[in-house]
């Protein structure tokens, strides 16, 4: 079966955006088909391309999936070239067309003329609508190939590859064999030791197919079991998930959709415990992560962004005369940034971070990228020095990270 | 000048790797030249798609550029099929091969079989040696078309993208024709009025390409202007882009580089004001979101995450009876969480919010998506009720954008 998959967009050949929607749906049809893509083309906002790249994708393909280009705006092409390119009228979906009166009548926002144009779609194809967004999917069929045309936005273009586009491939293509994907993620593992560590169990386990996957600050393994029905694959890849487990250690997290604050969050919930934060070098991306997770409210009592030496007085209870003997960036700071919030909030749990992220800041004893860690509980106070290398996000983030996984590790380890 | 890129590779069609390479050639020629990329495609590993992927490029363009698959082992095929889409043999390079033995014998490593392929060219090829890695880039002319074979370790496809590629592309064009890219930034502008806003424009300038960007919550205005030197195009884009913010109006919070907290801070710094949060819904995300920037600390003070009742009491100062009367999520309250954290921590700004970020939560008066802004400043406190759509994370999003927005307004709106 040849797939082919074609981007629209002036945007992604210019270097101001990069495709991260292919990789989506190459993951998801290699997991639920166990096909690959054997061509994806990016084309601009231009009628004459968009055409013949349509056409010669057909011409070779069992399944093309086309993307972009669906928007309300004039440079939004892909239904009047998919018309064209077929040789069918464009015409106005009824169906569509509802969908957006709806859409837009429950936002409180006019309809204008040009977002009526997404109802537009070319005669003969098949309407699906989606549900998180205006513009609807359209499939058409020409000779022995099918494409698929969905929205470019990553929300929509998502959710319609799990819900519609990959399964009516796995359809398409008929087969009984089932693959099953785990992945298994860790924190402060370089990718060339997850790799090394893991070596052993592919040479034990030759039909489960290895993949590394970086995603800093995690390193991810992801194992992809075949089985001829859903038990059999289920079996092969429960046992891998496991073996894999033990070589990993701690520095396994979580698998598959598990996230680091979900995980720290469920642990705490469990003991009915709750966790604050004081935080100035991470300045709320420990807060935001964690409140991005339903139901953060069970166990994460708030923070606070101590980013000015006052904040750190008002907020967290560090005492100035303390600030001006040790310094903002120092481990006596983020020891009583932790107290100090313990003290003043009645939680369990307080999780501190005080650093230079840079670009400027620090000096020859903590030079940029260095971050205290600061971690308050029932056992009492401890606090990391850490050296992250890389620019200021870059810091954040791995600060971030490392700073939850302290209180993971804390709240007993790897939950299964 | 039609331009067109091809890499190859599997692992660029089975969602394991990204093409970040792609990106660097369209800027840095977007940069040099003016010219973009008219369409890019991704090929695996295999020889009949590589070489009819070579033959249709070369049948339609000027230059084609190729990366990928000039490694030494058995699934680097590029060579190859370039010297077979071209009917020319494979020739050993005695030049490339002096390269690689001088290469190997610094390192101390033995030459092997696998490592001699790298020195293979097609015959007629122009070899230019790769002064960061063993493989040579070559350049091969096929009628009207100029082909560029390179690497794809990504620093030996910058270095030779940078000192090769781009700098001869530039002379094949051979013009003084050149392009400036201006981006306009908008937020609370829905895509479809923000195209139907500069209409106007597009149609007075047509010589200026208008394009549209979503980046939610902000949409984004690209324009592109041609003229025959840099004066003539810088002229053209800055006559064009003064229109187009007059027409968006105070809309548009930013240009290029400049982001809407970046913006919220620089506006801070002109008057030497301060900033501090009362963040409940949005989570640490406007924290951030300000933190992200360089420099920050010059004009924000730290926020307090007030996620529980408890933490809105302790932090920002809100009376326990104010949200038994009235609840969390409530106009009183984001008024009580300003005023609170304004009076505590003596900055001349605060920004508050809580509301319902979903999905659980809400009732009839205030359903998921309902949230409260509060701006706290000289001139007192004002509170914006919003209904935002979408899950949790879209919801969070533009509550943060449209808070930040709100105070970029009342600190006097665009900054030019």
């Amino acid at each position: 079966m040849r797939i082919e998959t074609i981007c629209t967009g002036d945007e992604l050949l210019t270097g101001l955006t990069s495709d991260t929607n292919s990789r989506f749906f190459q993951e998801a049809l290699l997991e639920r088909t166990g096909l690959t893509v054997r061509r994806s083309a990016v084309v601009g906002d231009r009628k004459d391309d968009i055409i013949s790249a349509l056409d010669e994708a057909a011409g070779r393909c069992d399944v093309v999936l086309v993307s972009g280009g669906l928007g309300p705006t004039s440079d939004d092409l892909t239904a009047e070239c998919a018309a064209t390119a077929a040789g069918a009228p464009l015409v106005e979906s009824a169906e569509a067309l509802r969908h957006l009166e709806q859409r837009f009548k429950d936002r409180g926002i006019v309809l204008t003329d040009n977002n009526r144009r997404q109802a537009l779609v070319p005669q003969g194809a098949e309407v699906v609508l989606n549900a998180e967004g205006s513009a609807p999917m359209f499939i058409q069929t020409r000779k022995a190939c099918v494409l698929f045309f969905v929205p470019g936005v990553p929300r929509e273009y998502r959710h319609l590859m799990s819900e519609q586009v990959v399964p009516r491939i796995a359809a398409l293509r008929g087969s009984t064999e089932v693959r099953k994907l785990a992945l298994l993620k860790t924190v402060g593992l370089p990718e060339s030791h997850l790799d090394a560590r893991v070596k052993p169990l592919s040479q034990k386990y030759p039909d489960v197919v290895f993949g590394f996957r970086t995603h800093p600050p995690e390193n991810h393994l992801k194992l992809l079991a075949t089985g001829s029905n859903e038990a059999e694959a289920s079996a092969l890849l429960e046992q891998v998930v496991a073996e894999a487990r033990t070589l990993l250690g701690p520095s396994c997290f979580g698998r598959d959709a598990q996230t680091l604050p979900g995980v720290v969050l469920s642990a705490l919930k469990q003991r009915k415990q709750y966790l604050a934060l004081a935080e100035s070098c991470t300045g709320g991306m420990m807060a935001q992560q964690l409140t991005a997770e339903p139901g953060a409210s069970d166990a994460f009592y708030g923070g606070a962004c101590t980013y000015l030496e006052d904040a750190k007085t008002q907020w967290a209870g560090v005492p100035e005369g303390l600030l001006a003997q040790y310094g903002a960036v120092s481990s006596e700071t983020a020891e009583a940034m932790a107290k100090g919030v313990l003290a003043r909030t009645g939680v369990q749990w307080v999780v501190s971070t005080t650093g230079w992220a840079g670009p400027s800041g620090g000096d020859a004893q903590n030079p940029v990228g260095t971050v205290y860690l600061g971690l308050a509980g029932p056992f009492g106070v401890q606090v990391e020095k850490h050296r992250f290398h890389g620019d200021r996000e870059r810091v954040r983030a791995f600060a971030t990270a490392t700073a939850l996984d302290l209180l993971r590790k804390a709240l007993g380890g790897t939950p299964s």
